[in-house]
């Protein structure tokens, strides 16, 4: 069944040739004109094929998939609605620099030209979330623009790949396999940059570096980082949004820079220049009235030792040999006491989740405004995988969770969830059912938009009553275990610290999903 | 509080100019960017905003607001993604023809230079799902640009305007009030058409007359129609998809183009000519295989007697005076008998339907391949106005219904709606608890993706394991009561349908929404 046969139609073309390419999982929340898609995923049982209920689940569990696999899923979407309802999260995806590759069905060519219920400009919902695009124009072809597609999403930095699949280029005979496209390598590194940053670490003044992407993923990156720090006195950051940190006992604690805008500022006052390693300038997430939107001081000089474009780990390799440095032994944060008793606040949250996270645990952030609070656990527990919103864009948590189980199916997944935004794509909880993932939902329960009373604050308002109807998430309180019960999800609600730890540890012993509404 | 201040910024001008154009709800999903349109609806008190806890709820309920109430409300949304979330429920009410204004924020002018994390083309996102869009620009013409909008949204035929909304435009002083922009009248009587109508109806060949859009929204032209089907012996169909058709005991029941595609191409075959009033030339929803994608045979003469721009009702009164009609009586669809007992089937459901609708009641149909059987309810119940999906977006019911409780608190609202449809957009069930809505949602389940099993064997596929894995939605089944109950609506299954009847007539007495979960 899987040998390839010589008749094929577009749509097997374009599953085996992927497949050949290294995709073998497809998320999916197919329509009429994916149809021979489906027919082809199925005869040919090449891929694992994953339902999710809506669209954001599909890209927000590909997202997930690819953080952890290193390696892109292929998405099965419908048309120009069902893209917008998975662009969300290809917003978060293309920020994070993840790969991805959608297939878009759209109508037949022929059919195109008539204004049909479900006609729309297909490739301009795409444009805006998507770094390529491509509407696919026959069988023969249909392939090869698949596979030019791949190698995009495949490329440094990773992208987001788009092809629109008309449905008569699946169902049309003459599919023809298509190799690999050779994909964007990293930039080579800039010996000018090296130069730069090398004489700012000799410099007077202070120096931070600011490491992103791959750097954060590589322990052993890390430790070369803290290397350079310790031999040169510069500072080490993070950005404040990160796909995904190698965090833990025996990895370099590395600190974020804050969201808040009045801290953020505070935190990166001090410096004289900044190296940029696979990051960006940091800008702020908002414009407010008579705050600045670039949060390094004026005066700072930026050297841009590897972009997002670049190798990372390589250029800090090359950092470490001029400065005379050595991968250093990270420092283990020591655990903070095992919470007692009590009503459950964000720093005995924090206290619990460290003591409570098992080795190799995949940690989901999407606490938005518990954030802050929570991140400390990841650096004083056991080594961990930590996979945090990305474009600011919520509603990703849930699914990410259920995309990061399918990749690593023997690591626990914790998914640290703000109310508010699980109630985007709460739907992802019934594809980890489905899939019998082992993965532990702590829904943080204030029952508001609490961010967002801070930032209405912060453009000068105070709320009222009609203000405050918008923010609250109360009248009526959103009851997460029975969400949860009617996707074939158990749990439970606690509102003391202890219960919290007991209910962690029994979600660890529960075979598949499990949800904790955890009242703050 | 509610007299012009002299001074305001151009949020206060915006949200002031609406509500003195007659606009007074705002469906809303706000994020950081319009925080300075929380605080102006907040200190003017002028229009009732509503919360959707997803963009999709958001405009769904405008949408269904806007069916029923006659006028647009205006939406309240955040950035690209969060037009995008709201994007599937915009395209419907597009197709619609549904009046609609969005104010979807943005990055404040001065920091949409940076790649913050939630930057995109937001201009770019809004135009495939939008008919006008505009950027603000500064707070002086920012209620111009938003009255601008207005009168795109209420010309003739209805439209979707997007008026995106940088931050400090709206923080900024020196916001100016607008005055109200004279909307598009509908297009003049063709006479040539008119003509042309005539000779098609005392033609020896038969003649269908396909009206939509406001011909279906009044008895008046129903039975003008009517008249004139009689007098010339024409027969009356309406589109397959319309947004409101007044129906019931009373008016004149018309069937619809069906969906199935077979089906459609029979129903049309016996036509020489037909006449568009408000209507467009049936395509299909998809193509396949082997079929032709416009509906009527070839050789059949299309006359467009009033365009999706024009006055269907005053061109059928027109033509009535050209034939010599009257506005006839309807004759009343008698009512099936009241089911007895047995498992629930689409015959009985729509029997048990017609016998429970409450006079006045408002339907939102969302019931997929449960709709045919079903459709025939509407027309021997009594009174109704019935609300239907229109752009093949799935996830609209729910949130209509939200939608044409707020516009009309007084009618009963009655939704059929397919489980895996009820998924997308699910959260609308909290919105209808919140503002205590007379709505009872009868899940049909089915557990499937039922018509996709159709569409899959009409491109020639047979579903294995995995294509059914994809078309069916058990593993694990959906539990639509703790659904509700977790978000504050009351429930139950039924699986018989004497239950059922018992459940709609409960339903009825409860005060706030009430969900039925009918096993199909």
């Amino acid at each position: 069944m899987n040998t390839t046969p010589k008749e094929m139609n577009g749509a097997e073309s374009v599953v085996r040739s992927l497949h050949a390419g290294g995709v073998d999982v497809c998320f999916a929340n197919p329509g009429t004109s994916e149809m021979q898609f489906v027919d082809a995923l199925d005869r040919t049982k090449l891929m694992r094929c994953v339902l999710g209920l809506f669209e954001g689940v599909v890209t927000g569990a590909a997202d997930g998939y690819a953080r952890m696999a290193g390696k892109p899923a292929v998405t099965l979407l419908h048309l120009a609605p069902g893209f917008a309802n998975a662009a969300a999260n290809l917003h978060n995806a293309r920020k994070a620099r993840v790969p991805m590759l959608n297939l878009v069905g759209d109508h037949a060519l022929r059919h195109q030209q008539y204004d049909a219920p479900l006609s729309a400009d297909v490739e301009g919902a795409c444009a805006p979330f998507s770094d390529w695009v491509r509407s696919g124009r026959d069988a023969g072809s249909f392939a090869a623009d698949a596979m030019a597609g791949l190698a995009v999403a495949k490329g440094k930095p990773n992208r987001i790949a788009s092809l629109i699949a008309p449905a008569d280029i699946g169902w049309d005979a003459g599919g023809k396999m298509a190799g690999v496209v050779a994909a964007d390598v990293p930039a080579p590194l800039d010996e000018d940059a090296l130069n730069a940053a090398l004489k700012a670490l000799e410099s007077d003044g202070k120096t931070v570096i600011l490491a992103g992407d791959s750097v954060l993923e590589s322990p052993e990156a890390l430790a070369i980082l803290q290397g350079i720090a310790e031999k040169s006195g510069a500072d080490i950051l993070a950005p404040t949004s990160n796909r995904r940190m190698e965090r833990g006992h025996g990895r370099l604690a590395v600190t974020k820079v804050p969201y808040p805008i009045n801290d953020a500022i505070a935190c990166l006052a001090p410096y004289a220049s900044a190296i940029l390693v696979e990051a960006a300038a940091p800008v702020t997430f908002f414009a407010y009235p008579g705050k600045p939107s670039l949060l390094l001081p004026e005066e700072c000089a930026t050297i841009t030792l590897a972009g997002l474009g670049g190798d990372g780990p390589a250029a800090l390799a090359a950092l470490a040999d001029r400065v005379g440095a050595k991968a250093a032994k990270p420092i283990d944060t020591a655990l903070p006491p095992v919470p007692q008793t009590g009503a459950i606040t964000l720093k005995n949250i924090a206290a619990a989740l460290a003591n409570a996270l098992p080795e190799d645990a995949i940690i989901i952030d999407e606490a938005v405004s518990a954030g802050g609070a929570l991140f400390e656990a990841g650096d004083c527990a056991a080594p961990n995988s930590w996979l945090a919103l990305t474009g600011g864009s919520i509603g990703i948590g849930i699914p990410l969770a259920a995309g990061a189980a399918i990749a690593c199916p023997d690591r626990p997944v914790i998914t640290l969830q703000a109310d508010g935004s699980a109630m985007y794509t709460l739907q992802g909880l019934w594809t980890q059912a489905r899939e019998g993932s082992n993965v532990t939902t702590i829904i943080l329960a204030n029952r508001a938009y609490e961010i967002l009373k801070g930032e209405l604050h912060n453009v000068g308002a105070q709320p009222g009553p009609d203000a405050l109807s918008m923010l609250n998430l109360d009248r009526p309180d959103l009851d997460f275990v029975s969400l949860a019960k009617g996707m074939g999800v158990p749990g439970r609600r606690v509102e003391d610290v202890t219960e919290l730890m007991q209910a962690i540890k029994d979600a660890a012993k529960e075979p598949g999903p499990y949800l904790i509404e955890a009242a703050l």
